[in-house]
């Protein structure tokens, strides 16, 4: 009995069509990454489990997919460790390599093992998949790619200015509307747990507050009430809540806020620097000072961006990223401080897919269908789209003789905008038949003619 | 303590340079499969196992890397079948998806499963790593990107005629010299042994005759005897020792030799055909009919290819492929004819390596660096760079005004063309000092001017 044709959940087949959208979106990105002076490196799929393990806390380890050590893999493994039945005890003995989680600890690795290759400032970019043994759901994939662009050896502010004028320039040409690239700083919220006196319970307070967008001011007090932080904790906070106004306003009522700490205050001067460097050049995005964002808070040490996308797609955030302090520490090169940002490469295939933002030009149809009438034909064809290819123009033979009507429908249903007859009569006064499949118009031409007319196209 | 950063055995990292070197290829194969009418898809890294397992033999399974099953995977193993250490019976119980081993199989799953989009013939390419766990070896990787472009759903043999041509089209591009199709079929392969009446020994008779190159006639026809090949058989077939001259030449030679065998004629008419046509376009490629051409025999049902790379070269095939015609069988579609060639990436960037064949624009480097003197200068520059980049040339700012000769000592490591100097001077007369690293030469220049000369660069 024949097999039947599936592939795993959560991982996807892209068709010629979503393959050219994809390569769009990543051919932006990458020449913006290179405008800017980043440059593309790669690393392998699988990485040495314990590159891995540990990187990601223990939710993340469990979401690792491990690849079983070839040959007889269980030879290493004792009957009494068999029997205890302890899984990750068994899991180490028996696989020792994994699929790479997050572009972000491949990187670290990559920048250690190189580093006397490098020259420090190293800005990569890279744009691989990536694996997760997740639940899928819907736009929750266990295979996507993750689009990382990362600076190391420099703690620069210009390069805080540089991110949000890649984030910028890339959305921009995408076209995607009405973005806002919100901005943070650890120091800030270091700053604000120092000013209520919670400078120890710095992560669940940052936690509560990072959802004050979605739950509303009440519910982030009531889970920091229930995290154990104080109402005068909470209540020395206030001003918080309270800030609006523009960029500029909400950073002197911050500034205000966090006069007597050392931390905050450098977060408010680097913030200002940023902002004050960013404004000489003219913004697409809208730039947000958000003290509520957090992401992944104990890996930020400096500047955190986040980038939302247009509001009439539900789709949350499609980018983000920040400065870290000590990326490369845990493989023994310390002092590296880095900054990166990253790209939700099928969160943007989505806003751009909903919004008809592609443009009609993203195709990698075949521009001429030759149409087969027989052999005499089909060889004079073959040199004619020989001819076309040459000068860029691409173009097949249809390769049976087929019925034409057959043949027009195959051009139609592929979307070849252009068909080429070449019959008895074109074949005697060495000539071609171009029929527009749009219009439905035809012209009989020389070779250097049809040349022309689909070179203009 | 710090962990060491190392990749696991056989695993490739690629830096800036390997990175753009290889897309240039891969650059170079996307644009002629893409002349030629072929589209890009892509499929996912890992498929359910039954797919994979049973299509590569014994070895190729053994050889597949398979993946560890999430959360308690042994609470599927029975106690018996734990004891019993069978380790193909408990991997199907711990594992359910492996590693893609090559580019075809998964193609074949994707036809089958997408047969109702699909219009037919699909030409389709595909251009991924692929994994085995292979003993690594100088160019043999455990992970490695195989490049193939396939048509499914015609047996037309103008296919043949275009992956000929296809092949010739590449490599000219990459001005790889003295390049050699071989040319065979199955086809003839069965015509000899149908004449040597040696039908049921084919596999052993062609796995003997495909070493003819390497090992020489004599020791061809001893491994044939130890095969039980009879000496009756093997003087019957002595005329295809004897074969000689050109192309045409050999193929009349052929057809002779298989006058009384019905198969091995229908071979020499499809070549015949393919001769004759691919004749009327000029090849670059020499093309050589060589009837000891097997390749996976059992696989192939009508041409065979295979292109060796130049002779001053030691590297073997830099490419192969042929007609199956039953690819897709295994997953319930029947009598779907496909022809494929596929291009050995690796070989071919190790050839070009050697023969210096990259050009020199192959890089991806910055152009431009601007050199950063402090504040005032840094932020002007990042306004100029804005610019620059705006039109399309790539330029950044050294993040951190450290001494001017150690940013141009960075410039210079990198390979960055040209630098560009903004002091206290260029400042106040609004001017650029762009200096030219190859000649040393500098010029005091408008943005215009910088923005000019730096265009035409």
């Amino acid at each position: 009995m024949a097999q039947k044709a599936s592939i795993p959940k959560g991982t996807r087949d892209f068709n010629p069509i979503e393959v050219a959208k994809r390569n769009y979106i990543i051919g932006v990105a990458k020449k913006h990454f290179e405008l800017f002076g980043f440059q593309p490196i790669e690393t392998p799929s699988f990485e040495n489990s314990e590159t891995l393990l540990g990187k990601y806390g223990d939710e993340g380890d469990r979401l690792i997919f491990k690849i079983l050590n070839s040959g007889d893999y269980l030879s290493k493994v004792e009957d009494e460790e068999l029997k205890s039945m302890d899984i990750s005890r068994i899991t180490s003995k028996i696989s020792e390599k994994a699929l790479r989680y997050d572009l972000t600890v491949p990187f670290a690795r990559y920048v250690v093992q190189h580093q006397n290759e490098i020259e420090f400032p190293f800005k990569r970019y890279q744009i691989q998949p990536v694996w997760r043994a997740d639940r899928p759901q819907k736009g929750r994939f266990r295979e996507f790619f993750q689009c990382d662009a990362d600076v190391v050896g420099s703690n620069s502010l210009w390069q805080e200015v540089e991110c949000i004028q890649l984030y910028d320039a890339i959305l921009k040409e995408l076209k995607i509307p009405d973005t806002t690239i919100k901005f943070n700083n650890r120091k800030i919220l270091s700053g604000i747990a120092e000013i209520m006196g919670a400078e120890d319970k710095l992560i669940d307070f940052t936690v509560a507050l990072d959802k004050l967008d979605k739950i509303g001011e009440e519910k982030v007090k009531q889970e920091m009430l229930s995290k154990g932080i104080t109402q005068d904790e909470i209540t020395r906070m206030q001003p918080v809540f309270r800030m609006h106004g523009s960029f500029e306003e909400k950073l002197d009522q911050l500034e205000k806020f966090l006069v007597d700490s050392e931390i905050g205050h450098n977060g408010v001067e680097e913030i200002r620097f940023v902002y004050q460097h960013i404004m000489g050049s003219s913004l697409n995005c809208k730039l947000e000072l958000d003290v509520t964002l957090a992401r992944g808070l104990d890996y930020y040490t400096g500047a955190i961006f986040e980038v939302s996308g247009p509001k009439s797609v539900n789709i949350g955030s499609i980018g983000g990223g920040g400065r870290y302090d000590d990326l490369t520490g845990i493989f023994g090169l310390k002092d590296m401080s880095g900054i990166g940002i990253s790209l939700g490469l099928d969160r943007i295939y989505l806003v751009m897919e909903e919004l008809r933002l592609f443009p009609k030009t993203v195709s990698n149809s075949v521009k001429v269908l030759f149409v087969n009438f027989g052999i005499n034909e089909a060889a004079a064809s073959i040199k004619a789209i020989n001819k076309l290819r040459i000068n860029g123009i691409s173009a097949e033979l249809y390769p049976d003789d087929r019925k034409p009507n057959k043949q027009l429908n195959y051009a139609n249903k592929r979307d070849i905008p252009f068909v080429v007859l070449v019959g008895e009569e074109e074949l005697a006064e060495n000539k071609y038949t171009l029929k527009r499949m749009k219009s439905g118009t035809q012209s009989l031409l020389t070779i250097e003619e049809l040349i022309s007319e689909l070179e203009s196209f």
